[in-house]
């Protein structure tokens, strides 16, 4: 069993914004993400500028790519990340051109398939992010076993697998005893009053949990 | 028979290089797009960029997004934009939040249905890119009578519907007597020597064809 890794995803609006937050946070977390909002607002600045902040932390470029795969991940791999996502609607071999460049992990957004998934583990890329939709969880869904069964499956193909979507600390104890990559926190963190409080609050469940 | 409009993609990689090649076919295009590589590199100033060299334009903010679709649309629209791309991965409320700040197209990566191309446009989703993935293209694919068909089916489903990826003047008779919305050329035009000679290649091909 391996302790789940911590990660921030700084989906703020601009850069001291999210430096303002990340400096709180960096001595908890182990992943430091540019969120996508954040790397359209400010471009991949928002990754130098967290790599600067961060040297000895995991830095992700959030791009959600579904094209040129290669050029992407040449820029971010440049800017500092060190592992980008894709999204589940790239194409194989997009995600095997960035994955020549940098780590990449498949974001699972809407209409994938268990058949697919083989397809990328057969090409190499091992990471996914289990992903519960801000919006879909606007219009009412909410964590429970269909996702945990998931999750469950993905791991027993080979993934390493990352779950994020609205997650708070309560959240975690639903995995209790699997082997999740990373748990993926955003505005339980960045939205918080007391940002590394919130992220200690983490830390000490996941330490809680898988100990 | 509506006349297909003329998109230039600018897939630069900085706003300087943008800025060089829109001044140039400014006057022929009827959409300029801030492509994904160029929002990833230089964030929405890109956007704005573009919105201040042409006023009079459809400004297109090529995000892909896939989720926090109120939010980036409106991040979209303040920048200037007139429409932005959500990938075919979003989910529908995802779309519709979207929407609700800007004019959405849809862009048809891997893994979509006619099924779920039917919630889009009953979600009030009209707008579509058919899209050949340059890495896909690589991989040996090319414009052909699917391609063709896939068009006409979306065309008698409702939508208005964009073509491109690799699109060259060549490949633009394949669509003669068919009411594509736009076809969208990138590297055709700004990775040409005469960026302005090859949008006019572009919207003369057009006229001849449409007329």
């Amino acid at each position: 069993m391996t302790k789940p890794m911590l990660q921030v995803a700084l989906d703020t609006k601009d850069i001291p914004t999210a430096i303002g937050v990340a400096r709180q946070v960096v001595d908890v977390v182990d992943v430091v993400e540019a969120g996508t909002l954040l790397i359209y607002e400010e471009g991949l600045s928002a990754v130098r500028s967290l790599r600067a902040l961060a040297p000895d932390k995991i830095v992700l470029a959030d791009t959600k790519t579904a094209d040129a795969g290669g050029d992407v991940g040449k820029e971010c791999k440049d800017a500092g990340a060190d592992w980008m996502t894709c999204i589940n609607a790239a194409t194989v071999p997009t995600m095997v051109s960035a994955q020549e460049q940098i780590e990449v992990q498949v974001e699972l957004y809407n209409n994938w398939t268990e058949e697919l998934a083989q397809k990328w583990i057969d090409a190499g890329i091992d990471q996914l992010v289990y992903h519960q939709s801000r919006d879909a969880k606007i219009a009412g869904q909410a964590w429970g076993e269909k996702d945990l069964n998931e999750v469950k499956k993905l791991i027993d193909m080979g993934f390493k697998v990352s779950v994020t979507g609205g997650v708070k600390p309560e959240v975690l104890k639903l995995f209790k005893g699997v082997d999740v990559y990373t748990f993926i926190a955003g505005r339980a963190i960045h939205g918080a009053k007391d940002p590394h409080a919130a992220a200690m609050e983490f830390k000490n469940e996941i330490d809680r949990l898988w100990n």
